[in-house]
């Protein structure tokens, strides 16, 4: 049997492991900060009617330009902006490897703040570039002095703001991005993936675009919309970016499938977005209860909560499986993440921690 | 209004154009090797049902081995492959640019026979590697011996080899790829996306797997399965490939609608390829009608047919597209490339291509 290590693969991917959390069916699965309430039926019909059409013509080269899509995303998003300050690829990782093909690459370096989302050091290092890791206070936090004054020293040439911030659910202060955006020559990427979970009156970032040209907010169907499946993510940014991320696509990356899916679902976005509300309330009960049970909740803006003082992250995580209720251990020492799930998911999340604690 | 000179751009993406064939809609689009008939309803109808089942779980990540979808692929394939000999993207050149991530990429270099498939190039140099360009006989075919001397003299870390070549036509020997894999050290893809197109006795390079462990050969359902808009290309090869491409695919890089519609239209494949004979019929209609009006015509295994002997390939592109007639100038001098359509697409071309010999 041939080995990976018998074949000519690159120096820099020996050894290495594919990234991904374990696939496996628990009755509750808490670990990928999923949406965990399906579609509604009257949406999901409608998606369906929309892929039936497309369905006629797939024999044909979908749309290079994705034109509906982009015009239901600027609709979306609104603050002003237009088609072409969209763009959209299979899930918002594939998104960030566009702005990183095409403004990170070989010899040139990016920038984020840990811990943050895993993904951008393994984007980052997968298109080339080098990877520098910035530093948040002890709650994760992070203020406008340090974060430029940090920038300003590593001089990348992208920078990854998560707003608010996975895996920790930290909110980003608006004057953060500002004075980040200041004190750095590249691009700054502010990732909302969980904007929708984030307060009614919090300001997403797409407000400061005007008269940023540098200024990238990435976004994902994959959480408050329900969509992890159909794969969608999108960003919105100057047009001259736009016409940067045409250069490293590959050519009709999006199916037609997913241009009539992802089309429709907007069209419904009220419906979508619709148990956001019950998700918010369900985080809130995970930070109350947790901490009743003695463990540190940190500040969420998110559809999930770490906590920390967890003794042994690794044999929790285990009784928890055992139980039937799958959650992350992202790697920070004495913490654990959990995705806010349906009601009766996070009542057999609690109850489960619970039984653990009191030894049952 | 920013320009994209004035943002921090890669220095290697200055001044380049995005690639793609224009999108027109004219009566009758014969420029990009699509097959121009529809699924037929009976499978749509079938695929949607698929796509249904998906939409209910499309809250949640896909599978992101896409196990059923291997099962399928390599079914279809035959010659005794296993699942885990198959790995699948959206579209050949995503699959491709997977192959030249894990065994091309910065310090390295990829080859292939000129005029060949354009996108060769520009996914070898949009991960970094070098591209070497290789030469064929002045009628397109290649010699073992020629090959063979050509790859072990620019000793490349990935060789592309197309077979049937795009946009030539020209069908690839098989003694041909066992001469180019001795004489390599490196990955040997033989890509057949119009493999289906060949002659029914042809020998696919599948059938050369067993024991070469650097052997790749990919494929997709954009052509002879109609499914163009549906985004999927797949390739066979050792499982310990398969491994490696495991290390630079993004998370769920194939969405669930996706994982469905091409798993329901494997389940169909007589169907779905029921229109080759026909389409092949039309290729040698074009072949013939074309040299009798004066121009060569490149012996085809696709479903498209170059010809040659055009005094001035612009004016007569335009002046067919003036007729509603969109065919490929694929610049190569004196040439122009044409798919085979529905018998009424392929009677509408030759007409209006008869039509300005006879100066009508």
């Amino acid at each position: 049997m041939t080995r990976l290590e018998d074949l000519p693969i690159r120096d820099d991917l020996r050894g290495l492991v594919p990234y991904g959390a374990p696939q496996v069916a628990l009755p509750v699965a808490l670990n990928v900060n999923e949406n965990t309430h399906p579609v509604p039926d009257e949406v999901a019909s409608d998606i369906l009617d929309s892929i039936a059409r497309a369905l006629r013509d797939v024999n044909r080269y979908p749309d290079r330009e994705f034109t509906a899509l982009r015009e239901g995303f600027a609709d979306y998003l609104g603050n002003g902006l237009l088609p072409e300050q969209i763009w959209a690829a299979n899930g918002s990782n594939e998104v960030l490897q566009h702005v990183l093909q095409a403004f990170g690459g070989p010899g040139r370096r990016a920038f984020g703040f840990t811990p943050t989302y895993s993904m951008y050091p393994l984007l980052t290092r997968a298109t080339g570039a080098e990877w520098v890791a910035g530093e948040r206070a002890s709650d994760y936090t992070l203020s406008p002095q340090s974060a430029a004054d940090q920038v300003a020293a590593a001089d990348p040439d992208v920078v990854f703001l998560c707003a608010p911030n996975n895996p920790t659910g930290t909110p980003l202060p608006i004057d953060v991005i500002t004075a980040v955006y200041e004190a750095s020559r590249g691009i700054v990427i502010v990732d909302e993936a969980y904007i929708e979970f984030a307060p009614r009156d919090a300001v997403s970032a797409i407000s400061l675009l005007g008269g940023r040209e540098r200024l990238v907010v990435s976004r994902t169907m994959s959480k408050a919309f329900a969509f992890a499946g159909a794969r969608v993510g999108y960003l919105a940014a100057d047009p001259a970016i736009i016409d940067a991320l045409r250069l490293v696509r590959l050519p009709y990356h999006l199916s037609a499938l997913t241009q009539a899916a992802a089309s429709a679902a907007l069209r419904h976005a009220d419906v979508m977005l619709g148990m956001v509300d019950e998700i918010v309330a369900q985080r809130d009960r995970i930070s109350a209860t947790v901490e009743a049970l003695g463990f540190r909740a940190h500040p969420s803006w998110t559809n999930f909560v770490l906590f920390g003082d967890v003794d042994d992250p690794r044999a929790t995580w285990q009784a928890l499986y055992d139980r039937g209720v799958l959650i992350r251990d992202v790697g920070i020492p004495h913490h654990l993440r959990v995705t806010a799930g349906t009601a009766q998911e996070t009542t057999a999340f609690l109850d489960a921690l619970a039984s653990l604690e009191s030894g049952a």
